[in-house]
């Protein structure tokens, strides 16, 4: 594995565990910005742009790709293309989609969202058939209709579990039985491909479409891409453009995308492996709170008694980490972290826990 | 019980099993329609309407009552008075609002609908509160925010289950704690009421906001009510106008549906009789297909191989019944039947029954 | 002409000229609704529904027709079945749908209206021609599209005018020329048909889809018509029904529909005479303020220094009237009025305009 | 006036007039680019959008500004932070929002737009009052109510003409007494301030938001920033993250942005001197086709037989230019572009020109 830019001197400040989304440019990266050959984006005439867009359809095996300025706009727009007004998507219950996209895909694009628990490992097949509808049904000619099944991998919530191969082809398999379409929010699909060893494009092979962050553990300071069929293109590029992310001379930001696509992807396994020593230090120090052989990629989720208090005490510590539920936290590994952050971060967060009490 | 217009001679046809809407005015409904005073309700000025919607805010106990030509649209105009764009209301996973409303909600108020399995009686309080969401939880700050919590009662897909007063209290405390708000999808709660034998405004005081039909079990030909505070009712008047809800000489309808919520309410209760009487006959021919411990009002839930085809073999059998999955067929008694229809009903779907397959 | 049901004699009350939707149902829509045969419309089972709706499809010469609960309604459902998401309707600048219809058509349906002055008769039809707007247009890559043309036949704030024929036929050739749909409001058509001595058929020729009103001049109580081709209906009906517009025994109101386009439609000629009559004597009392040549059907316009306070002063006097601007009153005859009616309301407003001063 | 980059060597390759938004960023803006401290600005932590954002208030004159990809995502989230769905916006019959962004008001937004033809020069003041509707005339209570007028400064299709200040004041006047929100569109408010002489404070001081851009004359890579009061901040910032617009490490744009902001002001008086030579040697070559005394800032209007092919002939003679109607062009001036370039593209222009037919 060869990294052009090994992580930083992390500046005097707290060490962020927040999320991956925090690392900040490589120099390498930054001389990328600095050359970028640039054009109106608009026009589709950003040259970089659409290297970026060729090399990230390429890799992931698809006929093409769309940049775009966050993931946010990336699922919406990828799922949009496909959903009519008033049909419905399913989604597992914790989805990025229905959490933490401030409930766009209803307020902007009149799509129902529709839930299931499970949906990426435990649910029953049986049961994602079932939840998939059709107007036709025995006379309930008003039933809303399933239009897209959306799989998130890895899981954001699901402490970042990567999804197995298997269970993405079963997804597949239901998906092309019921007529619909196969969405992937693969914010940190990357993660999922170093994680289960494949190629990106062996994960992607089973989606119509499909959402992918450089700004997460590739470490670029902006954008998404929107993966799918050449047939999907033109409705993807209209609500881009209609949600104001059609920039102009984005190829500054393409260019360090594509940077990231090319040298930050097979380091994701140092987060996985600092992401594994940060939950055995956690569980040493509190074996019910932690569980290590949750740990597959960058994350690891630590239950406490009031998550938004034992936060404001790590950062007191020196150390930033977020909340996904009143009770559970979440610590990311990323490309700004080395060993010795790990270290005194565990360190930290271990002397925290064991003041908790002892039951969860 | 006193019943001005005891049920008709069903007409030359099939036995009519598919719903409670399926129901034709009696006698004394289309004399109340003939003779109703009627004005302008674009205008506020039809005096027919306005007694029914006095009547009925003082029947539930609020202080006002909005006429809306169906269940859809009240439940719509209801919810979207207290559900900004981009909130989320929390309902049964099997609810009608995310079932049968074509995907309105999304579609048409920009609002997301989360569901959880089980709201209506078995889901642990701690689930309910834990699915409501706030915006400010440990920094999440783009998290969707609830703003309503919506139980129907009776449940439509439950199989007409009426839901318990202590869990109507116990929801109600959880919207409270969480202050958001609370909604009835009670197109069946006069089922409801008579079956639990408590009056409508003690099932109705829960909430803040409910929407009740007058064309179900109640058998008037159109219409259902918005019930709510004072507060809200510009909101849901505004709202109706926009959906195209407001019509003019509506004294007609109102005039029914006033004759049906003074004459056929308690009547209900013969209804609940003859589904005992179904689920009974039926569960002797297949016993593991129909359990009759679980009718509690109007409706009758059946397991078969294939609700399709079981539904069209019971057509030429002369008996008309819904689906309401690939397995599940769904029998409704109402105003327009009769202890020979049940009977009859019964025999024919008996012997189809014990066609199918021993298992289900 | 024949009437079943001449006019009654108005109530002990003030003569309402504020709209002809403040008619009640005469004797003969009464006992229509009382004998009407009824079914459960969600289903397509009521054989009232069914009946009106092949009357009117046949009447105006199209397909097929859809009952729907209101204008508002029916015009959104007609409009949003031909525009998708994010395409612009063009309408006159004065249009009820842009004026009156609390912004549904981009609340509810995504829609963008573009408004264009003098639509129905006076803009320039290479005006009209350059308001449609393509995708395609030089490089406007990012343009919005128009997607329907619609012409409001007779013109509410327009004071009933009724659109010349050549300029409906002139008008379908734009559209059909740029490939566009051309739609018409026309809850007064009748009255268009009646005053150019046409058959409606002929107005409606031109149009693809057509929203047309029961419950204005014709007098029924509740109720409006999309008319339009087979290959929309189920656009209109799945919008329909999204809305809360599909009722159950709609059949009481159809029937009342049914007779009210059997029995009332020559009629409207007396409305004419009558509002004819109404102008002549207001511009002998005051010739600046009403012209009596712009009366073509059952409307009205006086300008007068403060439309809200001289409404109310002649509300005092025992006449009703509405504002369609501050300083515009708009009065409507219909089915309710008699000539002694006109006559006591001219004279009382004559009385009042006299008050004004002489200059508008 | 100094210019720290001043206008490199056009690569070789035609001169691009399409637009001012085809510029590249300079080595001072690709400096600032490389040299910018970032964080995660989703968290409200980067320090160069930071940085920007208060430099951008504090010179418009304005409490707060916020940083978004794109000038339609910034007049989409100022304008739905006023304007409630179901509301009216009052725009110009040529406005951006209406013409090239996509439907997205209706869209995304359910905000109807009203148009107005000369809202910014020629349209009567009170026909501007009579235009702002509200709920509660005369009895209409279901007109839609006016929520915002949008100005725009300077028009994109007007040719770049500058809103003279005594109108802006007027408009805030009329704004104010209805009691709703002035909005300025102020892509090119720059150019504005530079060709009226004033400061853009000034400019900004009637309006209570504004979109400004940082990618058109100032040549900055990508985006805009909304400028408003401190408590419309939360509803703009709510709106971006719905729509995908809030970036990670966006002070890369940002730190390029607060550099042209810096340096790139002044010097739009170049590109305006350059536009009013390029009109007068046109102007020479066919003078009924260009009007040079409309030449305000860095536009040129030219009307021509076929725009779209006169545009393909510019192509092939080394010239890009767009298009605004189907017979009228539009060039810029910008930063890309000298004096050689001005006179070379005129030259070709004017040949072209020259064989136009004499009459428009």
């Amino acid at each position: 594995m060869t990294i052009d830019a090994p992580p930083r001197d992390r500046p005097d400040g707290p060490i962020d565990l927040r999320s991956d989304t925090v690392t900040r440019p490589t120099p390498g990266m930054r001389e990328a910005m600095a050359r970028a050959e640039v054009g109106d984006d608009h026009y589709g005439e950003d040259p970089s742009v659409r290297a970026l867009e060729e090399y990230a359809a390429d890799l992931l095996g698809h006929e093409t790709a769309v940049f775009v300025p966050s993931g946010t706009m990336g699922n919406f727009v990828a799922l949009r293309a496909s959903a009519p007004v008033g049909t419905e998507i399913i989604a597992d219950t914790e989805a990025h989609i229905v959490t933490y996209e401030m409930g766009g895909l209803a307020a902007l694009g009149g799509v129902q969202t529709r839930t299931l628990p499970g949906l990426a490992d435990t649910a029953d097949p049986a049961a994602v058939r079932a939840a998939i509808r059709a107007h036709d049904i025995g006379g309930n000619y008003n039933m809303v209709r399933t239009s897209v099944l959306a799989v998130e991998n890895t899981h954001a919530r699901g402490g970042g579990r990567a999804v197995p191969q298997a269970r993405l082809d079963l997804l597949a398999g239901i998906a092309q039985d019921a007529g619909i379409v196969l969405h992937c929010d693969g914010a940190r699909l990357w993660n999922a491909a170093v994680a289960r060893g494949v190629e990106p494009r062996r994960l992607a092979a089973p989606f119509t479409t499909l959402s992918v962050c450089l700004s997460k553990g590739l470490g670029a300071p902006v954008g998404s891409l929107v993966v799918c069929d050449a047939g999907r293109e033109a409705a993807v590029r209209e609500w881009r453009r209609r949600l104001g992310g059609a920039m102009r001379q984005a190829g500054v930001l393409a260019a360090a995308g594509l940077h990231a696509l090319r040298h930050h992807l097979d380091r994701l396994a140092e987060d996985h492996l600092r992401a594994a020593d940060l939950a055995a230090l956690l569980a040493d120090a509190a074996p019910n709170r932690v569980d290590p052989k949750l740990v597959e990629t960058n994350m690891v989720l630590v239950e406490v008694t009031d998550a938004g208090r034992f936060a404001r005490q790590a950062a007191q510590a020196g150390v930033l980490i977020g909340a996904i539920s009143p009770t559970t936290l979440r610590l990311v590994t990323h490309l700004d972290l080395d060993d010795g952050d790990i270290r005194r971060a565990g360190s930290a967060l271990a002397t925290l826990l064991r003041a908790e009490p002892t039951t969860p």
